[in-house]
This record gives C-alpha cells, sequence and structure tokens, in this order.
C-alpha cells in the first residue's frame, strides 16, 4: 500500500513506519534501530559529561598563578609502627574528639592550673603570669582540688584575663585532664601550681605548638625511659646520657583538647588508667604520654622559651617524696603491660626561642 | 484508513506512526515529540553521570579508616608582605627550578666545600667527615677555586664516599653557588673549608632540613640586620641583643637545588648580583638569604646538633680582615636598593639535637 505524499509536505520524505505494511522482522529490526539511536545519543552525552567534568577537576582552580614551594618531607625511618593502637585504642572515640572542639578558638589558649592547699605558691604563679599582657592567653581555671576549702573569688585581670576557679568532684589528679565544658579554646597549658615558663616565652610557647605540636605534647620538661636488655623492665628518668626524650611532663604542657576528651572518655583502656592514676594518686602525666603517642604515633615536643621556666618545687610536693622514683618505675612498668606495649616514642630534637651564637 | 491487525503481532498494539494520515501539524508534533524524548534521555543520562561522579568524588577513598590527626596550623601573622615578590622575581624560573631536581635523590646530600689554597685546613675537614659513617651523605665535591694549581686526584672514602674536584671556571664566589650538573641530590650543604657540623650530627641536620627546611637556608650560624631609625640605613650584625635571626650564613647551610638554580639564572636581578658579588669578592652568602627569603617569603633556619660547629676561621680568612664588617654594611644596602625592598624574613625559633635538662 502506498502512502499519499502532497507536494507541500517536505517531512513526508524522510523514512517512516508504516505498521501496515511490515512484518514482524522488520518492525523489531525498525524500533531495535530507533532504541540504539537512543542509546547512542545516551552513551554520547555520558562521555562527553564525563570528559568535561574530569577536564573541569583537572583545572582545580586554586586563584592566580603564584611561587611554588618546595614540599617539607619527613624521613619514613622517623614513623614508627603504629599497628598496636588498631587493636587497643577506640578509633571512632578519639577520631570525634579530633573534630568535637574545631568550634573552639584556634588563636588563644587557656591555661588549666591544678592546687591542692598551696595558696603561696598560686598566688606566686598567678601573679607572674598576669602582670604582663599575653594577648593569645584567654583564660586561667584554676582546678581546685581541696574539696574541703571554698574556691576563693573569680576575677579578671588588668589585662581582661578571667580566672576561673573550678572546684573539683573529688580530689583527683584526674581532674586536671577533663575537657572542661567551659574551655573555649583548643589549646590549653597543664600547669602545676608551682612551675610556669615565663610569661613572655608564653606565647612563643603556644604558636610552636600551633605550628608544629597540637598532635603531641608540647611542653618545657623532658623524662625519659630505659630498659633492661636482661630483665625487660622499664625505668623512668631525666635523660642523663640520653640524646632523645620520650615524655614532656604535664606539670607544664600544652595539650589539645581532643586528647583530655579521648582520656577522660568510656574507653575501656582509659578507664583503667583513670582508676590506676587513682589508686596510686601519681603518674597521670606519664600516662597522658602514653596516651598521646599511642594515639598519634608521635613523640612529645619540648620547647623552651628565652628564659628557662621556673620550676619551685617545693619539698612538700608529690615529686620529692622518697620512694618517688621508684613509684614511677612502677607506673611505667604498669602501663606497658596495660596497654599491652611500649607505646612512647622518642623526639630527638627541641624547639628554642632565639638563636645560637656562633 | 485502517491498518491491518494479523493477531500475531503483538508490537501493532503500540502507536505507530502513519505519515500517510497525518496532517502537517501532525508530524512536526509527532517528531518533535520524538525529539524531546530522545532529549529527555539525553538530560536524564547527562544528570545520572554528574550525579554519580559526585558521589565517586565525596567518597575519595584513601584506604582502611585511620586515626585521625589534628592539624598544625601556622598563625596568620608568622606570615610577612609577599607582594614585593610578584615584580621583581621571576616567578617562571623560579617554578620550573622548583621542579627542575625532582629526579635527584631526596634522601642522600652532597657537601659543596669551597677552597682557595688552604690545603691543611681542607685535609682536616675532610678527614672529620669521612672518618664516621654518614649513612645520608653522598658526595662531596670540592669547588677548587684556585686556577693555577691543579686539583688533586678525587677518590672514594672507606664508607663509599666519592670526594670529587671541580676545578672553577673563574676564583668567583659564585661558583658555590653554581647547580652542579653533577649533583646527584637534591639537598646540597654549602661550606667553607673552614667550618664543619660535628660529623655525628650531619644527619640531624640533614633530616631537619628534610622535614622543616627545603623553603629555607638551613645551617648553623645566625646572623642579623639592624635599622636605623632615623637614616634608614641598614646594619649588619651578629644578632646580639636580638630575640631572632634574619640570615643563615651559606659558610656552613644546607639549600635546596632550586635556589642554587635561580641564583645562578639568567634572570636579570640575579645577573646583576653576581656581578656584584664578583666586583666586591664578598656578601654572596647574604645575596643567598636576600633571593630564598625574596622567594619563598620565609626566614631561615637554624639547627644546632649536640656539639657546636666547629669554626676554625684562620687569621688570613675573608670574614675577619680589617673593615669586614663595614663592607657587610654595604653589601645590605646595596642589596635593599638593588632588591627594591628588605625582603629578609626574621626567624624567632631554632631547632637543637637533644633535650634541655629541668
Amino acid at each position: 500500500m502506498d502512502t499519499a505524499k502532497s507536494p507541500e509536505d517536505g517531512w513526508s520524505d524522510l523514512p517512516v513506519y508504516d505498521a501496515s505494511k511490515r512484518s514482524m522482522a522488520t518492525i523489531v529490526g525498525g524500533r531495535l534501530r530507533r532504541i540504539s539511536r537512543t542509546g547512542l545519543y545516551v552513551a554520547l552525552a555520558s562521555v562527553m559529561s564525563i570528559v568535561g567534568l574530569y577536564l573541569l577537576s583537572q583545572l582545580d582552580y586554586h586563584g592566580p598563578p603564584t611561587f611554588a614551594r618546595l614540599d617539607d618531607k619527613v624521613a619514613p625511618h622517623e614513623t614508627p609502627d603504629c599497628s598496636p593502637r588498631y587493636n587497643i585504642s577506640s578509633m571512632d572515640i578519639w577520631n570525634k574528639a579530633t573534630v568535637r572542639y574545631n568550634h573552639l578558638m584556634d588563636d588563644k589558649f587557656t591555661i588549666a592550673i591544678q592546687t591542692y592547699r598551696r595558696p603561696d605558691q598560686l598566688k606566686a604563679t598567678l601573679d607572674l603570669l598576669l602582670a604582663p599582657e599575653i594577648p593569645s592567653l584567654h583564660e586561667i581555671v584554676i582546678i581546685w582540688n581541696d574539696l574541703e576549702t571554698p574556691t576563693p573569688p573569680d576575677f579578671t585581670s588588668d589585662h581582661n584575663v578571667t580566672v576561673r576557679h573550678r572546684m573539683s568532684t573529688a580530689n583527683s589528679l584526674n581532674q586536671k585532664l577533663l575537657p572542661d565544658a567551659g574551655f573555649q579554646t583548643q589549646a590549653v597549658l597543664l600547669s602545676d601550681d608551682d612551675v610556669h615558663y615565663d610569661a613572655a616565652d608564653l606565647d612563643f610557647v603556644f604558636q610552636q605548638w600551633r605550628a608544629h605540636g597540637r598532635n603531641r605534647l608540647t611542653g618545657a620538661f623532658a623524662r625519659c625511659v630505659d630498659q633492661n636488655p636482661e630483665s625487660g623492665e622499664w625505668q623512668y628518668g631525666w635523660c642523663k646520657g640520653h640524646e632523645a626524650y620520650s615524655m614532656v611532663l604535664t606539670g607544664l604542657s600544652f595539650v589539645h583538647m581532643a586528647f583530655l576528651d579521648y582520656y577522660s572518655s568510656e574507653d575501656p583502656l582509659m578507664t583503667r588508667v583513670r582508676e590506676y592514676v587513682d589508686e596510686h594518686f601519681n603518674c597521670e602525666d606519664i600516662a597522658m604520654n602514653f596516651v598521646t603517642s599511642m594515639l598519634t604515633c608521635e613523640g612529645p615536643l619540648q620547647v623552651s622559651g628565652l628564659h628557662r621556666p621556673t620550676n619551685e618545687a617545693p619539698p612538700a610536693g608529690i615529686s620529692t617524696k622518697p620512694g618517688h622514683l621508684e613509684a614511677r618505675h612502677v607506673c611505667i612498668n604498669s602501663y606497658v603491660a596495660m596497654f599491652g606495649h611500649m607505646p612512647l616514642v622518642e623526639t630527638s630534637e627541641y624547639i628554642s626561642r632565639g638563636y645560637v651564637s656562633g
């Protein structure tokens, strides 16, 4: 059967389908052709989209051209074996802790001073810290561990630094390591009441923490461990004869809130560690070094100012009691047993303010 | 007109076009419907491709989950004004230089010792450098500036370090700053023949260069500049009374090949600087500090080992001649005029091996 053609119907010169003329095979073939043409369009569009997006992604526009940088690289041999942390740490708790405090100030820090019945020491330390203006110092929080004496009134210094007293819920060394919900900075300078950096050096140390120390304890006093090659026993020490160190005391050390969060978390190992600290009334500083190095596989960072930090360590302090050193040895070995390995990492350099003459 | 239907023709129940039945409007409408259906497919495919690629890009797969890191950040106030470099530096020459040496070894370094008629000094320095094994030391190249005396024979040390003598084409202080085509490492320790780090500290200093010093001069001796507030004149000095420094002498300093490349390039300012160094037979080290800080906007880095570097500076050396200090003042002011600004950047910290007791 012919189809009628009108002269003005230009479209009808194009091939069209007339079902009445076609066999089954013709119809199926025609439909397949039509489907495959649509398929071709789809494939073409997909390929063009992919190519276009790829080219766009390659542009990776970062603004006008600028001067290239040579990338700093850390030697591979400086990275210790990090595998144990996968077995003994709560990755979930830690990874949440690393972002939980992102809203806190990043360009200022808080000083958390733990004190127990040493008002003169505390006053001397506070006076020295509050005298000069330290622009990056936001707040000083006194962790008041004397549960029987009411806290003194809070106040604001001449340089607008608030001094807040926080009554502890127990006379526990773990109180200093709480991620205080009132802290408004990511950086906390943990401090005992009898030690302090020279106030003029504090901003320098804080800036070093920002640039190099966030994943570490960054502080003033370095300590070491030694292992007896025969017995395998660990010993705590002052690093004499060492060329490196593996701990920085939390008596004067910057720490990121995330580490306080993890230390105070429900992680079973952390719960045991806090119980140990309370049972022995000691070694919360060693514990904090174990925790940070376990989580980050990095050693601590010692930072020195223009002036040496003051250590007024009085005769009545914990660290000068008879048997102190032996108790510290025991802590190290207990923690190694609890952690299932020795997580401390050695650091072979320190940062100092100023320059060396020569 | 009816189309014939055979019972076995299931396809014919679907609507098909019969041109013989249709007016112009019907035909155009049908074709538009068909075109718009194809368009719909194309649009759908595009959208699906884009969504799919977006989702893929969001996955950003970096391997199994791992422990998060807290990012180190440098305080904004530490970044000086970098705008002058856009006017006085050849971005193209520099950016090419930063990638030109990517094929060279990154985990070893070369020592380039410039010497001129001081065989005893040179021998003493070489003996000290070659005695212990320094795994990261690849080669020592002696820049032989005494054009009238043939170079001694090259040799290989007991620890497999080659010592190569390179006859200079002129007795010029610029010879030490050439990006020697024979160097096989990205890092070059520029050295005079009378100074050296303790050999046992060299690997430590090199590792600090790798981790923190690639964009800087990283060395042993810090120097300062002072500006007279009234005259605006600059003075060169030993940093007495300073809390920061802005130069590290190339008498003992690690430098990336890219800086040697730029210094020795056809850039007009570099050509003038090299001419100045040759005219005055002095101040190539100050020039190198100007160039690195101009290009990177960073200050130098002083690194100290466990032992202080040896400086055997003899009475006949350039730096102890009468009028040396005055000549250095003149160089600083000449360079400030040539560069159009003072590019030096202050560094307020140094890195030292070991720990501070306390």
